[in-house]
């Protein structure tokens, strides 16, 4: 029988999802828990090889088992059980033997939280990015929509990544304010590495004035990582959801 | 002079804001700051001594030096190089020489937040209690409303605890919701030792169905601390504003 997890995740203690020899990962602490609970070496496959730092709300994780004792509407309590506080399965269904949590995916939803104020707000020090300096929200709105539809998104990827094809279709990109808190919210068929990010750089340097809304089109034409935006920190992003 | 701060922290890692021998607090970092700023060995007084990982957004400190030679409107930027990202100072004002934050504050507001959801949140784990039982919201607003008006509270503070008067007023008492997120919202005059955490606990009794709005108005008048609901635990609690 194969697995399908949702998983929420703090990644401010981790070395992303991906196993590492060197840091602590979340698909380390998935993989510990689910050996303690089912005496088994259990491989874990993840819809989004989240970066360090970033965290999830919706994260998918697949794993096979030759035999189930729990009832599948267990699994999460089990699990839990297991895990530190800063990791939850939040659900637990079962699919194909060869089903595919990154390949099948059909749409991703990403988060990008901006405190922006004069201070810093420490209740949310590790769930967003502080940023004090000028923003102008309508700028930002223009810049967030040129991103949507289907584009080569070359100059949107972090150097070095390689990844088959560049093409991916952005379905919704647009800036929520609430208070102080900006949030970026971009849902597409897939993001290349560190996509969302530079996303994120891009749109508040348009909020700052330095890259017209107008701009974008030719940007993303240019397929040249060095005329979009900086790459965000990673703590600033949450993986909302996935769907298949 | 005498200066006003307005602060915000994230209580987890400090045993409360009033200075302690065997553990850290809020108020020893924040005469930490002040001294290395000022050169100068500072007290501080705070509007409110908030518990062991309970939190604030506007918290109000007090301090006063003979000679400040740095402009006011610098004072937070100054102070936060030397304090923690888990503290902030977000306003700075004069007040007069003998202005007690304490005692002179009009009106207080606290939230206490609870993820009331199958599993809990990770990114919110330590700014609210998790709380997967049911809950009816109508009953818990009703039982909000039920502690508006001046009262005597003693059924709603800490045993032990020695306040000169148990009379009270609060302003308003409502509960939102938003997503699996129940926020209550506390406006009064001031509050008892634990009063806040008491009133939260006795609302979520009323949404479990053990302790009906209209029991209330009786609970208040008994005086007994025994016939209120549970002290809720301190991370859920936020010290939101104070009013002079």
């Amino acid at each position: 029988m194969r697995y399908l997890l949702t998983v929420s995740y703090d990644g401010t203690n981790y070395g992303g999802w991906q196993r590492q020899k060197n840091t602590i990962t979340v698909q380390e602490r998935m993989e510990d828990a689910l050996n303690a609970v089912f005496h088994q070496n259990i491989k874990t496959e993840a819809a989004s090889r989240t970066d360090a730092g970033v965290h999830a709300l919706g994260q998918r994780v697949c794993f096979s088992l030759a035999d189930c004792k729990i009832p599948i509407y267990k699994i999460p309590l089990v699990l839990n059980g297991y895990l530190p506080d800063d990791i939850t399965v939040t659900a637990a269904e079962p699919v194909d033997d060869c089903f595919s949590p990154r390949f099948q995916a059909l749409e991703k939803i990403y988060q990008y939280n901006i405190w922006h104020d004069k201070y810093p707000n420490p209740l949310i020090r590790h769930n967003s990015v502080f940023f004090p300096y000028y923003l102008d929200i309508v700028s930002m709105k223009q810049a967030a929509k040129a991103f949507e539809g289907k584009h080569d998104f070359a100059a949107f990827r972090a150097a070095g990544s390689s990844a088959l094809t560049t093409v991916r279709e952005i379905y919704e990109c647009g800036v929520l304010e609430n208070g102080s808190m900006i949030t970026i919210k971009v849902r597409g068929s897939g993001f290349l590495y560190n996509m969302v990010r530079i996303i994120a750089g891009t749109i508040i340097e348009a909020g700052q004035g330095k890259t017209p809304a107008e701009a974008i089109p030719e940007i993303i034409r240019s397929r040249d990582r060095t005329r979009a935006g900086r790459t965000m920190p990673p703590h600033g992003l949450t993986l909302i959801e996935i769907k298949y």
